[in-house]
């Protein structure tokens, strides 16, 4: 392919890094960067640059944060009792958004993975053990994806739990609101009809 | 919705000045860079920067390039009678790419649009008429985009040429190579058929 030069050619290399970004969109991303929207590409530069400064994770709950401990950790009008523990940062984001959940998170950053060498140490499992160990804690709910990894890593913390008797909950599985009978998966559907209750 | 912070929020709306990037794909990709890939933020910070400071534009032909002249105008082998003539820098790569053309290029890095004030000085057409004033051009090929505002761009120019008795051609519309005719629009399909040579 012809290059229009060495640093054109880096910028589109780079852009692919981005989830969902081919060589195409790459270099449509390149284009529209240098041709139209230079403010666009500087602005873009320099957000990159401050976010890479200043965010790390929370010490406690392993979010993303640019403060030692992130806005809910250091919220003492939250429960303490109550344990959320979710994957991905973008799961608390949901969360909140949907519930009115007012305890504490614990991001795993992933889940249970041997094949890929992800394991307890990885998902920060040391950290949660300490908090389980040194603080009261009535419940957790377990809001691991339905995917067979997320399953297995919401088994193995249900270990932990159990054997410091914290109740475990887990987020029902049924049919999403607004869907049709006719186009949930088979799998779905047995969980749900077999987790039927009385109205 | 949200936050965590903001240096993570500015992060997410800088990305959205990308082309096809939404809330939620800005939200995916920041997590991606922040949480999977920070070497790879680092990266396209860094060729942001770099790209910023030393891509300008082909002082002859438009494209982008990093040096004064780019390689296509500044390479003595290609012919300087032929001019091509195209929207954007991603048409010359496509040309470059799908054909063995050895001549020129412009590049107008847009079409005509008066109502968002794009006329004539946008597209360089200044620069367009000291070229074809100034060089024999034995013959300028109209590569615009098929569509109303490429047309219209390329009847402009046309006009131009034929005051200086130059030759103007037009890439060939009709049915793409493996389409099937079932599938062509009809406007494609009219134009095939009329343009129909005998074999």
């Amino acid at each position: 392919m012809a290059s229009l030069g060495p640093n054109i050619d880096e910028l589109m290399q780079a852009l692919r890094c981005l989830p969902g970004v081919g060589p195409k969109s790459a270099q449509r991303m390149t284009f529209q960067l240098l041709e139209r929207n230079r403010d666009g590409a500087e602005r873009l530069m320099l957000s990159l640059q401050a976010a890479l400064q200043n965010v790390r994770h929370c010490q406690r709950c392993r979010i993303l944060s640019e403060t030692e401990l992130c806005s809910r950790c250091s919220d003492p009008d939250r429960r303490q009792d109550q344990l959320c523990i979710v994957e991905m940062p973008s799961d608390v984001l949901a969360i909140e958004q949907a519930t009115a959940y007012q305890g504490q998170y614990f991001v795993l950053n992933g889940h249970l993975s041997p094949l890929d060498g992800i394991g307890p140490e990885t998902l920060g499992i040391p950290t949660l053990i300490r908090w389980l160990d040194s603080q009261e804690t009535e419940e957790i709910i377990l809001a691991t994806n339905p995917t067979v990894e997320g399953e297995a890593t919401a088994h193995y913390i249900s270990e932990l739990a159990r054997a410091r008797q914290i109740r475990v909950t887990r987020l029902a599985h049924g049919i999403p609101l607004g869907g049709e009978l006719e186009y949930v998966d088979s799998t779905t559907l047995s969980h749900a009809f077999a987790g039927r209750g009385t109205v």
